[in-house]
Parts: structure tokens; sequence; C-alpha cells
């Protein structure tokens, strides 16, 4: 594809109905970029359902082999298309090409993940019971792919959770289709990558239908896809807002279907004095480090850091408001974003609670750049005022600072739950035990909890958990990220004194190609 | 206990405040029987939540070989009063004491079951990716109980899924405290197992706020407790009326929460022509046990028949019809179901799609006793009218004659969801093919195929699994019946680079004693 159509991709074909039209805008450089994109109506998102129900008639039939085939295809296809890829995320984005080119990374190795795991003959972690007991009837543990899903694109990782991302590749692999509703802060990225969908499965000559994407400006469409019947779960990464709506939406439907939400989280920091035995410098530049990496925008960012009061802290304050009028600045995602973060801060400058340590600089007309920010409060004032829990979508973190360690589990008693937490102490620490209580009372809130590392980075692996309780997650027992993700997609079935030969061939031959 | 008290059991205490209040009614007397019984009313609600707040910070610390002794424990108690509880269970049922006895094998099996489960060290099935690749985190995934369980009794199985049923072995084991709802048909029965339980906390010298029980004749208290903060999920079992008004409920709560309902199913068998090839009368015997058993109130009973024309239908129809009437007559559990069966079947028997094959004879002033009712539809009458595959909740079966086998698929395709089916077809048969090809399409619309058998009688093992696409089940992706019951009252937990030392000890020594 040399130059981007503004079209929907529908069962292989490119194509656009409706009137409705959008931009790309690129933060950057302030201005909206050509081409104009369609965005999505009624009639688009019923061609995307069809072709779904016939493409999910495909794919659940195609062998391991073959679907592990197509995710490593898709991953090669990225891989040609590379350069002008980042060219046109990077404008469509404001990351740093370094990010993104990461990111084209990441996503490869996820979808090469999925290709291995299908490789695996026993990933559908069947368990035969047929030996337990000679009582017991014959019982084989297999599972089914859902059906047709829906993938929301995130607008924080163009790439890596968007349209050939960890929802898109584990729904493929777990034998679903898959029909993406594309973000509106990166259309031509996300048709460039439909675009190497596409190659992959007339590569292998796959029937199209399995993966369609549709671009939308507003939330009509999402709607429309949700509350179709045949629509049989949805992957979601974005907003508290915007995705307890669609989980609503999605409760209400005569069949209720799973939805896969990855919502808000500000993923607490909990440090012990002992972290700064050898100094503050090597924390406060991990720290800064993680709190800025892609402008604040992960959903992993470390919004909030309990301290106990100490000498070291006081460096440690000294230390951080010092370095933040040198980070670099900062582009946002979108410039609706951007504000959003802007009245967000400002509102946290002006209430008194809180003291305002340190907050970059930015020129005031440039529509997406972000200031750094940093807040402290004591906890009596933390506690009182749960609303300060709540994430701020950005480079801020708000520091609570504890008169002892009661406080600082009291801190954590109160919490909403979240994605991650993390705990820092040092190597000869006292403190063992209290960091032991830290650690059950934090197990309660979260789905992952690091010792003496931030958050951000979530490893591709079978133990990773990416999902806590809700509001961080709309389901806490699935993750996102890792092995297990691809879970979301199927659901169990029992085969009861089930002959061989009457077994569903993908179910039982794991590897045999088709 | 040798007098039923009416009482709510709140941490260890039975104990009463509102005036409202109820009876158990015998339905094969037809009579109202004592004592009264108090419906819990916000106070008690209140006072129980409390309780199980408490008693999560109790149970989630135990060992597991402490909560393994506990289920054990509950086991040997019901043991201790089974002549009584099948004597007040048979009156409260109306269904047979063979029956009853039976139950409370299972409910005992169910709890040694996990009991068992918890002293396998990697129940929790936890998976170390430590040793993937060097250049990863250490990573260690286990999980955590999600919080108090409110568990809902259901009528149909007044011991194996109501006080001390699979719902609350299961939470109890994975660490939760349960408050139970007990069912209003047989509240009795309810309160004798409910002082099982705290006979065995108290045995084992564990606070008894980990259980409580209400007793409530309406909706409200159910509606109290799961729309109560302190409660983390929910398990019921009932009818699709009730479960989804409660699942509205439960997603609408500001922090939704798990709702793990099992609401209607009518588990279709689909039969071969080469079943009969040695006479239809094994078949028929079979078929008529199944779907009187427990009066046709089992969850996995065959609602519907699916067959082609042939010479031996008409034979199978024939026997079938002229078994009805020597078929012993069956109680039902409460008048209220009874009349809605004889609605619906009498509804059945006016419609002029239908052929009244068989109805048996009851007496027509016994208000709970079921009439067996038999009735059959040409497959193109039941595909348009798909109101037929509603579940009858009792001693009732529908035929569908299908011309050939393309009808049969027809029908397989057409299916909503449901929690079992079944396929039947001969040793030598020829529709090898064909087999495969309704057991691939059933596979898409139900939780558990059986193979020559009736869904009937549901093995407790690791390989179960009872649920099915909704309205079988709230969440299909998990089981009610077997191990991985207990994964419903859990959350993975992901310890990235944590030192042994400071994981949680009951995430770490699987048997260890406290």
């Amino acid at each position: 594809m040399s130059v981007l159509t503004g079209k929907h991709l529908i069962d292989g074909q490119w194509c656009a109905q409706s009137c409705e039209s959008f931009s790309a805008y690129a933060p950057q450089m302030d201005e909206f970029i050509s081409p104009q994109f369609h965005s999505a109506g009624a009639a688009e998102v019923n061609l995307a359902v069809q072709a779904a129900e016939r493409g999910f008639e495909v794919i659940r039939q195609l062998s391991d082999h073959r679907r592990s085939e197509l995710l490593t295809n898709i991953a090669q296809q990225l891989e040609y298309i590379r350069t002008p890829l980042v060219a046109r995320c990077v404008r469509e984005t404001g990351l740093p090409t370094g990010r993104v080119n990461g990111e084209i990374d990441r996503t490869k190795k996820q979808l090469l993940h999925f290709a291995s795991l299908l490789m695996e003959g026993n990933w559908r972690r069947a368990c035969s019971a047929s030996s337990d007991v000679t009582s017991h009837p014959d019982l084989q543990l297999s599972s089914v792919p859902l059906g047709p899903v829906v993938v929301f694109s995130a607008s924080n990782f163009p790439l890596a959770f968007s349209v050939a991302g960890g929802d898109t590749a584990s729904a493929l692999a777990a034998g679903c289709s898959v029909i993406v509703k594309a973000h509106p802060a990166h259309p031509g990225t996300s048709e460039m990558v439909a675009d190497c969908i596409l190659s992959a499965l007339k590569h292998l000559d796959i029937p199209p239908c399995v993966f369609s994407l549709l671009q939308s400006k507003d939330h009509e469409a999402g709607v429309a896809l949700v509350t179709n019947p045949a629509v049989k779960a949805a992957g979601f990464t974005g907003s508290i807002q915007g995705g307890r709506a669609l989980f609503d939406i999605v409760s209400q439907r005569p069949e209720p279907i799973p939805f896969f939400g990855e919502l808000g989280s500000t993923n607490p920091v909990f440090v012990f004095d002992s972290t700064f035995a050898n100094g503050v410098d090597a924390f406060a530049q991990a720290f800064l480090s993680s709190m800025t990496q892609g402008a604040g925008q992960f959903c992993t960012s470390p919004g909030i850091l309990v301290l106990q009061k100490s000498e070291h802290l006081d460096t440690l304050l000294t230390s951080l408001a010092a370095a933040i009028p040198s980070q670099a600045k900062q582009t946002m995602l979108t410039p609706h974003i951007c504000s959003a973060y802007r009245r967000a801060t400002k509102q946290r400058q002006s209430r008194s609670e809180l003291n305002t340590l340190a907050v970059g600089r930015v020129a005031e007309n440039a529509q997406s750049q972000a200031h750094i920010a940093l807040f402290s409060v004591s906890a009596q004032d933390y506690l009182s005022n749960p609303e300060l829990e709540h994430e701020v979508f950005g480079p801020s973190t708000l520091i609570v600072i504890c008169q002892d360690f009661a406080e600082q589990l009291e801190v954590a008693k109160s919490l909403r739950e979240h994605l991650a937490s993390s705990v820092f102490s040092g190597p000869d620490t006292e403190d063992r035990q209290q960091i032991a209580q830290l650690v059950d009372a934090l197990s309660l809130k979260v789905g992952r909890l690091v010792f003496n590392g931030f958050a951000t980075g979530v490893e591709i692996s079978p133990a990773m958990q990416h999902g806590g309780p809700y509001p961080s997650s709309t389901i806490a027992a699935i993750t996102s990220v890792g092995s297990r993700a691809i879970e979301r997609f199927m659901r169990p079935v029992c085969f009861q004194s089930m002959p061989v030969d009457y077994l569903p061939v993908v179910l039982t031959s794991a590897t045999a190609d088709q």
C-alpha cells in the first residue's frame, strides 16, 4: 500500500459508504494531516459483522499450525513496512521514533509469542480425567473459541494495544474472527497495520473475512458493534468513563457477553527509607524515567508514591524538584488528552491540601505539550480526600508523606483497586516484617506486585498478570498481556465418553497441518 | 441442635430482628410445617456482611491445611445428623429418601474433593516464568481470594447446591468468607446444615464470622447482599428470570463483581437411528429414567429429543407413550414450581403445532404432584417457533422429528446455548461423518457434550465443565462443578522479583500448618 485510502477494510475490500469523515491530527506540529478518513455507520458495522460471522467459521476450523503461520506472517508484514509505519505513527501520536520502533518490536513479539504457544500441544490446558477413578466416565476437557470478537484500539499504544496488538493476536490465536474499531487518534497507522493483516491473509490463502477494520471518530460504531447479537466478546483499553459506558451497554444485552476492559489505574509505589541507604539518586532517576515514559501515558505509570518522613525524603524531594525543569519536554497523544491533563494538574495546583513540588514549563500555545507535575500531600489529607487516588493521565505523580509505617499501611489498605503496585526497600533492611505486611495488604488490591522496580514495562510471559480488580479491569480473573490472554476468547467444553473419532479435529490435532 | 430455631446464623449466634416470618411447606402432604422462620431485613444483612468482612481476614490467612480440615469436618458433621437431616429434607422437598441420602453423599464428596485439592501443592496452578529466558524478571503467578462471597441456595438441590454445597465448599476452599441466602423452600434443612458448619468451625477453633446463614422468603435480602460494597462475588443457581434480575443489579454496582449464575438449560439430545439397531427398549428406559430424575427438576434434564423419521422412531414413540402411565407419580419441590409446570404443559397441549404423545395422571387437588408430559413437533414447526426451545422445568420433553440429517443439523445450529447436550448412535454406524459434524456444531452451543449417555449426573472432576454460554450460565468460562469451581472465587496475582520472604505465607506454603 503506497497511499492511505481513508477507508474501512471489510472482507478484503477497502470500502466506505457514509459521508462522515475526520482527519488525523499531528500533535507535535499542532495540525491536521491528510487524508480524510471515513467514519463507519450502521451499514459498515453490519457488513463487518456479517463478514466476521463467516470469518469465524473459517478461522475456528483452521489448524493450530495455520493460525500460527498467520500470526507469524503478520509480524513479518509489519517488518516490511517498518519505515513508513514509524513515520506515520510518529506524526499521528507525537511519540518519539525510538518508542514507536520499540512498539513495533513488542507487537511482533506478542504475535510471535502466540504463534509459538499454538505450536505447544497442550496450550488448551486440556485436562483429562479419564484415569482418575475407574468408575468415572471418560472426561476430556478442551476449549472452543467464542465467536466474532470486537477489539477497541487504545490511544496510548498505537501498535501494541491497537490493530494487531495483544487483543487481536490472542483472539486470532484462540480461533476467533476479529473486527477492530480503530482509534481516531491514529487512523493512518491503523490502516497500514490492517493492510499488513490483509497481506498475511492473502499470502496464506485464508479468506479475508477473518479480519475487518472500521474507522470511526465517534462512539456510535463501537456501540453498534458490541450490541450486535453475533458479536461474542470485546476487548477494550481506555478510560474508565468510556470503558464503563461500554460495559454497561454490553451487560444489558439480551445475551450478555464478556467485556474485557482495561480502564484506569494509579499503580501506587510504597518506598521504605532503607531504599535510600546509598543515597536518593538511583531511585530518583528510575522514578523520573518511569513517570515520564510515554509522557506518563502508560497504564502502569506510577501515579502515587507513598513514603515515610525522613531526611532522605527531604533530599529526594529537593532532588526531584531540581530535576524536573531539565526533563525533555513531552508531547501528549492528542489535544484532548493534553487539555484534560492540564485541567487536572491545574486543579491540583489550586488545592490547599496539596503542595506543588515542581511543574515543568511548556509553551502556552503548544496544544499537545505536557508539563511534568509533582505534588505532595500528608497521609492524613490523602486519606480524607479519596478523589486524590484517581488517575491523572499524564506525567504527574502525587507523593503521599506518612508519619510512620502504620500510616503507610493505612494508605495501602484504603486503596481502591489497581493494575500494579511496587514496594521498594534496601538490601539490609530491618523492616522485613513490615514489608511482608505491606505486600500482603497490596496483594488484595492489585494484579501485579513489583519489588524494587516500577510497573512500567510488562513482560509477555505465561506468569504475567496484567489486570486487577475493578476499575483497573472489568474482569479481574483475566490478563490482557501474556500467554493466558488467549483464555479470554475461549471457553471450556467437557467431552464425556466421546470417541476420539468424533472430537472436532482442531481440538485433537494440535500441530497437524490442515 | 435438637430443635429448629427459625433464626439466622450470624457470627456464631442464632439471631433474628425482623418480624417478617414464613413457614416451610411439605409438598407431599400439602401442608405448612413448623417452626416459623424469620425473614432477614436490612439489619441482619448488614450484620452478616460485617461478620463476613472480619471472616475474610480470618479465612484468607488460614493455611491450606486448616481450610482442608474445615471442609473435612463439615462433611463429618453432616454424617452425624444424617438421619434427622434426611427426614426434614424429605418433608420440605418431597424428594424421595434415597435421593436425599444420595445428595448428602454428593455434598460430602464435594467438600472432601476440595479438601483434597487444597493438600495438592500446586492447586493455585502457579506458573513460574523465572526460568523462561534470562533477561526476564522473575515472575511468580499465584492467586488471592476475592473477599466475602454470597451464595444463593438452589431449590432443586437442597443439599448439593445449597448451604454447604458446591458454591460454599469452593468459596471456603479458595479462602473466602461466605454468606448463604437460604432458599425458602427448605429453611429447616438449611438451618441444620448451617449448624453443621458452625459445629465444624467451633471444633477447629476457627472464628465463626467466616460463615453466616440468612433465611428469607423474598428477594430483598438477596438484593441487599449483592449490592453491599463489601461483597466481592456471588454464586447463584436458579431460574433465568431471578438470575438475570440479580445479574442486572450486580452489573450496575459502582464496582461490578462476578456473578456466577447457573440459569436455564434444555440440554437437547440428538439421536441417530443406528442407536436402535437392537431395539428401542434400552434407550426408552434410559431416557425415561433421566427425564423423570428429581421430577425433571435437574438443570441437566433432557428437555428436547431430536430424531429422524424412521420405523424405529414410531416404535419408540409408541413405547414411550405406553410407559408414561405406569411411571411412579412424582412430587415437585413447591406448589409454585408445580403450578408453573402445569401452566407450561397445558399451554403446550393447546398448541396446534404440537402433538401430545402422553400425559401422566395426577389427582387434581394434589398441589405439588407432577404429571409427566411428552410432546412431539416437526423440525420445521420447531424451527419457526423459537420459544419451543425454552426450558419447561419439570418432567416434560419435546420430541423434534426431522426428515433427515440436514434438518437435525439445522436444529443443532439454531440452538440457543445450553449446559449440556447428548449425541446417541449405534456401534456400527455408517453415520460417522455426520456424527462428527453434529458434535462440532454442538460444541459451540454447550459446556458439556455426552456421547451415548444423558447429561443428568455430573462428575466431580478436574475435567468437568458445568456451565455453558448464556443463558445456561452468566459466565461461560467457569464451571460450578468440579475442581475448577474454586477458580471462581480467586483472581491471579503476579509477584515480580519478589523475594520469597515477602510472599504472603499462605501463597507459598501449600501444606504448612498454621
